[in-house]
């Protein structure tokens, strides 16, 4: 089987690609070969028992999308995209990557004449405010941003070339992932990771928003699994609605910390200090809070049941198991 | 005012501009000058008391989308598009004219810095079946054709350059409109107007699917309405959400056979001949049925009540006044 990611540099493609060459098959199958794909050089997996190849660059420029798919594989993982923050900033970048680059990785497809199975991870970020206290999986996509827009006409495409038997395609809408590992980013969404990695690392984190924020959060271990489980499930089991919202964990701010509390104790989460920020506060607001993914259940889609489950994939793998100080 | 009519050669751009000749104003505002677009080449209205400038052409070719509104129109009707048959039956042509139509327009307007209403034509193809039996206003779009998936594209980019600024949309997702003019189509949906239009003036009309089946109609004249109404309502009225379902009848063909009946007597409706086709019938099946559009209603856009109504509208507006026979 071959493979091909692009967005192989970001963290979960590392973590894809890791999880890949540690195992060495996907949905049963030995994996041959892995091409990556970024607009920075990914890095070959140490280890792999499968031949890697890598193509640098932007993904919508002629001719790259054709390239990287000649080889015609029977999976891609299309995760490469800027993020909300990046998009919503720089407009014309945003459609350039999410949108024309998605396009052109599809349209590169059809040419080429095979019909592989495409992952292409999406996000929550495709709803928007106002919303029901649950969202079910037949909600509109309303989305409040030009990454959230991007990405929903991503997924409008991926079903309709689907329909057609250009590809197989499998859209997964990631909720946000919690705990990111490393540093902090500018991203609005990073403290939901901040306010839990910052004090296991015996670091202060701020807390711009009210405790009582409600979010749906899965673990980047969680997000693989979606990765993996969407590269093998049958097309037919999905029907023509290609786009599923992933399960997640539905979780206060206050119900994060006092799981951290239960886990790490008083003494870290006083690292967490109270710094109100409207910005970041307008923004999370128009976010969704809790949604069934009865759809994604009912097809084999796990994720941690409680936000203690998050924390502990956490210090398991980032932190070797142990907690600092 | 200066206004500018994409699509100003189709069914309902003539009747636009033919209303917007007689009335000589739109929200108010007299009316100075008319732009005109279409692949084909678009007609002057008789006796308009505003100039007229014609353009013929692809909106999606390099330039032509910005020598349509040098000009800087205050309002855009965005009526271009290829129909859905013609869409499903050639993909490149539908993505071309549909979505790469629709974006070369949005970032023409983007590029000369201007700030214009511009007033969208979507339809209820943006919606695919399985549905609840009326289907909300908050219903995801789930198109199981091209053409609704161009639609719902340019809706997610219609609202998001709304959002950032960069113009003023309105969205309106069209019934199927009914009874349209003229000769039979091939469109799949061309017998909902078949079946009134043909034994009105006296003709046999095929009905291809069981009484049975449900959809939702207005009439062209309310269509018209939907447009004039969608160019001068307040955007902030409107809110976030700009693409909006239309209201209309939600009537059997059974129900439109009875009106018929009441209305022309039983001579005309044993013109109808029962003729089952399977491949009308599956698309069909993927068809939305009944709407809510409360939205749409609360705005204050207004279609018939009844089906009666309806063939009352074709009776006036097509036929004089008179039924043939």
């Amino acid at each position: 089987m071959r493979i091909c990611i692009t967005g192989a540099a970001g963290m979960i493609g590392r973590k894809l690609l890791a999880r890949l060459a540690a195992e060495g098959t996907l949905a049963g199958k030995r994996i041959t070969t892995v091409d990556l794909h970024d607009i920075v050089a990914p890095t070959k997996p140490e280890g792999a028992a499968f031949a890697v190849s890598t193509h640098q660059g932007d993904l919508a420029s002629p001719g790259a999308a054709a390239a990287l798919v000649a080889a015609k594989p029977d999976v891609i993982f299309h995760l490469a995209g800027i993020v909300s923050g990046e998009a919503e900033a720089n407009f014309d970048l945003g459609y350039r990557v999410n949108l024309d680059g998605a396009r052109a990785l599809f349209d590169a497809v059809r040419a080429a004449q095979f019909s592989p199975r495409i992952v292409f991870t999406s996000s929550i970020a495709v709803f928007g405010a106002p919303f029901p206290a649950v969202i079910p999986d037949d909600f509109a996509l309303t989305p409040l941003t030009s990454y959230g827009t991007q990405k929903a006409i991503a997924e409008a495409l991926l079903a309709d070339y689907t329909r057609k038997g250009i590809f197989d395609g499998i859209g997964i809408r990631l909720p946000t992932i919690c705990v990111r590992p490393g540093k902090p980013n500018k991203a609005a969404s990073g403290f939901f990771s901040g306010i839990i990695r910052e004090p296991l690392n015996g670091l202060p984190a701020d807390l711009p928003v009210s405790r009582d924020v409600v979010h749906h959060l899965a673990s980047p271990r969680s997000a693989v699994g979606f990765l993996l489980h969407a590269a093998a499930i049958e097309g037919e089991r999905v029907g023509p609605r290609r786009n599923l919202t992933m399960p997640g964990v539905g979780v206060s701010v206050g119900e994060q910390i006092a799981a951290l509390r239960s886990i790490a104790g008083d003494k870290v989460v006083a690292l967490i200090r109270e710094a109100p920020d409207a910005t970041v506060a307008t923004i999370v607001a128009g976010w969704p809070t809790r949604f069934d993914a009865k759809r994604a259940h009912d097809l084999g889609f796990v994720a941690e049941r409680t936000f203690a489950d998050i924390i502990h994939a956490y210090i398991d793998d980032e932190l070797g198991g142990r907690i600092a100080g």
